[in-house]
């Protein structure tokens, strides 16, 4: 089955810098598979902002072809700018706009060739991160070979192709553990309030033919009680340099409760997931989402009207909570400050900002 | 403010064992106050079925009240064994059924005085784990004082007013507290699938003027890592001699992660929710929910057509992860089979089945 196109520059008729960025709208998915062509960078923003693109790589990609947008009218400074303000927590938004304004000379067809090597380098880390990942499959599998299920391998939000250029981060062994007709199952949780795991998670994987099993939020320590569970795996939005990983709400439960029950957990990510000028995850920002996204989550109101939420958009597991972190450079782990700074450096691939 | 009446016997004009049961449909919540009119024991085993009414103790209240409705009709037995298969997991619908069974003469004006009693009991066990609860309450607030914020208590799903015949159990000493004037604010998960948590235990606690707070399930460990959780109070659905809990789905989440975060954690019961003819929780049977209501939560798909899903109703929390159970007989603590019985065995009220 063809994987879904969630980002794509569509090149100008006579000169491809003209054209314009397709966006996959993951808001109307399942359901939908409608596309949003942006034309200017109050789109691109407004896409970014309301998740119709989201997943820290695919955030980056679709802000640097923002800013092949903002050249065509000779506004690089001010689109990478105003770009950055559409969402606050995935790093991988500031570092692709800071990359983008170093181009010289800041012309479209320069931006659209930096743009696109954005896009092929992050669909690059993906397989890479996945090829990294795979081992840690197989030995899952070969654990687990005498049990009358399949190894189940948890996940959270979406980490998917859906959420970068290429195979996705946490789903990428899973595509190759497909390719290579190793038998496992997928447990999706479904990521409340914007149940990005059913949407996104559940769509792309049954899609692409991988036997997935949908549960709630709160079922996943009971699943993993029940030994349905080898391995949790998800992606991250921003790690700092000691390896505290920021994710979708939620990543952190999953954490203490894998920990409680011995089961390892892994965070996928490309290295420019990391931001180093910070030291640990306390430093990190959250982003707020509003109300309306947990008390009419589902189109009708759900709470009393004028209840009261809290609904931070991310949390942070600590280091001693991962088992490994998996970059396109191989395995951190374990996860510290030293780790990180090795694995960083013996990438082949531009260094993520420092402070 | 009024607590909503849940479950009330309408009398008949000449004869009150002639009258009929009348529930609030808690699935319409918190929307609307519909209430059902129940004339058949078919209408309340549906009521049971399709949660209308909910929660330990208000399903054997209800069921109860049911038999008299079979009374009517010379039917006691039948009606009986009937409402027993309305729902597997909760010992309290078993146990109020039994009771109702060995009333005699089984006359509609004898059950019905025995029904009444069971609410009326309820009630008063509600009360009493309260005041068992409050020196928790108070002893926390004590903790916290000098914070800024005042000391939070979370629970899940709706062990409240709404889920028995009187100020609920978990919820019993947030009430007491309230009326007492001490300053503390609840978290409410949401409590998928079903949201109980947003429509019920948030619509309740509002309505009676106590300050709540709703997040979503896999915010939890996020909020107690803030600091912002004093304690975790939930309800149960069936608790075996050793004191190992079954309840909503998510509570052994929130006990998992109790634990990692150093927060006591209590369930809330009157003693008819033990079974004691059952060892230890293993072998609590565990309810499978629809597909459905992961897939179609409220009136829209937000999954793709036709996925795998997995929805236990209930998980069960071992002892070990519990910092003590409150039953009207007071605190058992720790949680094993010794200190199950004492407390049971020092309660003035039948105690429950035991094999």
């Amino acid at each position: 089955m063809a994987r879904v196109k969630n980002i794509e520059w569509i090149d100008g008729p006579q000169d491809p810098a003209a054209g314009f960025l397709r966006l996959l709208d993951q808001t109307r998915l399942p359901d939908e598979q409608v596309y949003l062509d942006c034309t200017t960078i109050e789109q691109v923003w407004e896409a970014i902002r309301r998740l119709s693109v989201r997943g820290a790589p695919a955030i980056g990609i679709a802000a640097a072809f923002g800013c092949v947008i903002g050249a065509q009218k000779n506004q690089i400074v001010q689109a990478a700018d105003y770009l950055a303000t559409s969402r606050p927590t995935a790093i991988n938004l500031f570092w692709a706009i800071e990359r983008m304004k170093r181009v010289r000379p800041p012309t479209p067809e320069a931006l659209l060739a930096e743009a696109k090597t954005i896009h092929t380098e992050d669909a690059q880390m993906c397989q890479e991160i996945g090829e990294h990942a795979l081992p840690l499959f197989e030995r899952l599998i070969g654990s687990l070979q005498t049990q009358d299920t399949p190894p189940g391998v948890l996940t959270h939000c979406n980490a998917g192709a859906l959420a970068t250029g290429g195979i996705g981060t946490a789903t990428a062994p899973m595509y190759l553990a497909q390719e290579r007709g190793l038998a496992f199952t997928v447990f999706a949780d479904e990521t409340r309030p914007l149940l990005q795991g059913s949407r996104l998670t559940a769509f792309e994987l049954a899609n692409a033919g991988i036997d997935v099993t949908l549960i709630c939020d709160d079922m996943a320590a009971h699943v993993m009680k029940q030994h349905h569970i080898g391995m949790v795996i998800t992606g991250a939005d921003r790690i700092a340099a000691n390896g505290d990983a920021a994710n979708k709400i939620g990543t952190y439960n999953l954490a203490v409760l894998a920990k409680h029950h011995n089961i390892p957990f892994y965070v996928a990510a490309p290295s420019s997931t990391f931001d180093l000028s910070i030291a640990t995850g306390e430093q990190i920002p959250i982003e707020s989402r509003p109300a309306r996204e947990i008390t009419e989550g589902f189109g009708i109101r759900t709470a009393p009207l004028g209840i009261k939420t809290y609904s931070p958009a991310f949390d942070v597991t600590p280091n001693e909570l991962l088992t490994a972190i998996i970059t396109e450079n191989g395995l951190i782990e374990p996860v510290n400050s030293k780790t990180v700074a090795v694995n960083l450096a013996h990438g082949s691939r531009e260094l993520p900002p420092t402070a």
